[in-house]
């Protein structure tokens, strides 16, 4: 196996690596140059037709993407400890917690970033799509909404069960929130023990 | 098991659905009736805080939502036929393709519905969001081209590997798609015949 992963912070790369720490699993790595746009070149490209990263090359030469999907393969090779779950109920409600936390918290933070952040205007711009700042403003709200939303869903230390890879997507998240100006809402305690809990966690430091 | 299903067509309820048929598996369904809005009621919501279906009810009497997490605590049920994959690298092929079709397709489906569809607009009205019809059309644009890029990517005669849930997935999408008057491009032929291909198996008529 060897990762391509990136040479700055951004949320999807960590998963991976945290997700390797917590398995206690290493794989050589070769580190994108994002500034130097490197994951749009031809090479790249050819790992993975979207031009992002993480990528993962497995041995037999192919290449997999998606960071939730490399984590799954690493799984299925080295199921322990199970961060997917390992009964049925636990493997559902960990992937609901999953796909929740990216589709309600991520895909707001996500328009925001791509039509508010001044760190996207000039690839926005070079890329030909249009920014709707005011549309970002209102994902603004909603982002704010469901994290206090996220907030009232938290019944114990971690977000679906015991520790899991729902922790580890929703932590990518929160920070990316907290990066972009969206921090953890004043009255969502729950979410904030959450975090600091999680945040300690030697492989939140991957 | 209890399914909550709905009452009208929708892309999430339908994979579950056809998810079951291709299992050959019957679950006990009750018909949320949308147009009566009882998937906002009290009792729905107690059963998914996000007062969406579909729900499955478990035989302990909690809950599950998501679609695609109902379909994985089914497969791990009940794993022949295995529709999300049985080896380390179909596992994590069919997630990236499920992952691809949702966020590259569906995403972009979703902001054209929500902001320009006729039949969505006094959902939003009464629920204070506002509609921004150009930004769904830069979404109607880069939908088609998503569409376009899907088609680029087929390789076999199904989206990854043997027929899975990943085909799943994305017939409820390119259906929806049709739906809203975004159709399969003309020149997308490898996807037309993989429409057809799966348009044509009992399990889609679920």
């Amino acid at each position: 196996m060897k990762l391509y992963d990136e040479n700055m912070p951004a949320p999807n790369p960590r998963r991976v690596r945290m997700f390797l720490a917590e398995k206690g699993l290493t794989v050589p790595t070769v580190r994108v140059q994002l500034g130097k746009g490197e994951h749009k070149s031809p090479s790249h490209i050819a790992r993975n037709a979207l031009g992002q990263v993480p990528v993962l090359e497995l041995d037999d030469g192919s290449t997999l993407s998606e960071s939730v999907s490399i984590c799954r393969y690493i799984e299925a090779l080295h199921p322990e400890p199970p961060l997917f779950g390992r009964t049925p109920k636990e493997i559902g409600t960990i992937d609901m917690w999953i796909r929740r936390v990216e589709m309600q918290v991520m895909v707001p933070l996500g328009a925001v970033w791509v039509n508010c952040h001044p760190a996207t205007e000039a690839y926005m711009k070079a890329m030909g799509v249009k920014r709707f700042p005011d549309y970002g403003e209102q994902n603004r709200a909603r982002a704010f909404n469901r994290l206090e939303w996220l907030d009232s869903q938290m019944e114990g230390d971690f977000i679906a069960g015991d520790f899991s890879a729902a922790d580890i997507v929703a932590l990518s998240i929160v920070d990316f929130g907290a990066f972009i100006d969206i921090p953890i809402p004043p009255g969502a305690r729950r979410l904030r023990a959450w975090h600091e809990r999680v945040s300690k966690r030697r492989s939140a430091k991957a």
